[in-house]
């Protein structure tokens, strides 16, 4: 999917969520434990109710991977699913890879060959040649972990080093060297507030793909006021605060019903003057 | 297992390699295609060929995951293959993983309760709270990526903060506060030669696996001279260099001569006088 593409699937749905499928099978509804396979019935049943008004998907590949074969199955299942059904979706891998050239040549060749998934998210730990082997791939993304939203970012991603710059600031001018913002997104957490000003500095055009709002306490409105871009440039992630919305039968009704409510949140930023449409 | 049970296991041996089953199905001897596991028969083949004369197994799991629910299969089979046969093998599932906290409870749950593996490699970047829920497990390591030997861990891994301290040595200080030499150890790429002796001032006790030799150009005799300590503290891997020493039926037969070959080398650094026996 093209940059182009993505922003207006935004404009057209009023939306730039992405609904994160982290999904449990300890937290999934009683009732879909008697399915052969419950986690993709679960997954099915969100997209269902939720596709009109997200533009995009972010499976989190540990929540599978803990399944071992079986949780393979339900992601692969579920990646296929969305793609016949809702080729308009935006699929992420969440699955903050990164390694050695030919190792990361083998995942990229995986999410975008075999399983024709548009992006995947990518550690920059270990630099260019980690990176660059998911960056051949027409129409995929690389989203970069640049800013997170967890407290352990405050560990490593804001040294300063002694021009002052830090290491979330360099992976995002570095990166800028390997693929430009029709390739590649970063990861910036909600909860980073003003910080997007910073990130804006370094990379005023890229989507920023933002977890963190809802269950880990950011906030929309700021993240919208310092990180959009006159093409949005925001994808909002919310995982928790939707798929379990309710554990009931009525599961798949109430994720529709919070994914609405974030939405209509989202509309009224996407008013914005300063849009292009 | 402990570190005292793998020095032990090293001074029988005369031996720290770990063999890297980075298992490619086009790289394979054809003969082994018939065969319907044939990354599994493979890599038992290989195991029963070398596990005398290394302590450790590392699957890369790019590998496996690239062949989706067959490589899953694949995967968890040698992983039973090798504890069930080869008690005495250090474990380690090379899948630099790294998220946020419930995220990377959901991985260490899967390699160490579901899989009983020894330890995993895990990505510093995302700070603490991404690498404290693998250190819960009694007898399990968490393998640090510090100083990886790509030519791309130069463009964040030395970066220097205003006090001199490179972003890896930061990664050292920091992680030791979250715990100590018998249940971390540390990623340092064998190409980095005297960066070994660095490594040793903020990290004297603690076992490092040594990626590097062989196919990536790194030194043995360099890293054993910087590198060790009087418990050793070196796992050395050659993944390409063994196990694709020979593409013939007489596979297995190469890859234990490729081993005894290494094996000879560290042979000699063991009876170096500094270490406790």
């Amino acid at each position: 999917m093209t940059k182009e593409e993505l922003y207006q699937n935004i404009l057209r749905k009023r939306s730039f969520l992405c609904v994160g499928l982290d999904t449990d099978i300890r937290k999934i509804p009683e009732h879909l434990l008697r399915d052969d396979d419950p986690v993709f019935a679960f997954n099915k049943a969100i997209i269902d109710a939720t596709a009109d008004i997200c533009v995009a998907y972010k499976p989190n590949l540990a929540f599978y991977e803990s399944m071992g074969v079986k949780g393979w199955i339900a992601f692969e299942k579920t990646v296929k699913y969305i793609k016949e059904n809702y080729p308009d979706q935006f699929v992420i891998a969440d699955a903050k890879r990164g390694d050695i050239g030919n190792t990361s040549a083998m995942y990229a060749r995986t999410f975008f060959e075999e399983l024709d998934i548009d992006a995947v998210t990518v550690a920059p730990y270990m630099g260019e040649d980690s990176v660059t082997p998911f960056l051949g791939y027409e129409g995929k993304w690389v989203i970069l972990l640049a800013l997170t939203s967890n407290k352990g970012s405050q560990d490593f991603q804001l040294m300063e080093d002694k021009s002052g710059e830090r290491l979330f600031e360099r992976v995002l001018r570095k990166s800028r060297e390997w693929a430009d913002d029709n390739r590649m997104m970063y990861v910036v957490g909600a909860t980073r507030g003003r910080a997007f000003e910073d990130i804006r500095r370094v990379a005023p055009h890229h989507f920023l793909l933002v977890p963190g709002v809802g269950a880990q306490g950011g906030s929309l409105e700021e993240v919208c006021k310092y990180g959009m871009n006159k093409s949005c440039g925001l994808i909002v992630n919310s995982s928790r605060g939707i798929i379990y919305a309710d554990h009931t039968e009525r599961f798949a009704q109430a994720a529709r019903a919070a994914a609405q409510e974030v939405r209509s949140q989202m509309g009224e930023t996407l008013n914005h003057p300063s849009l292009t449409t």
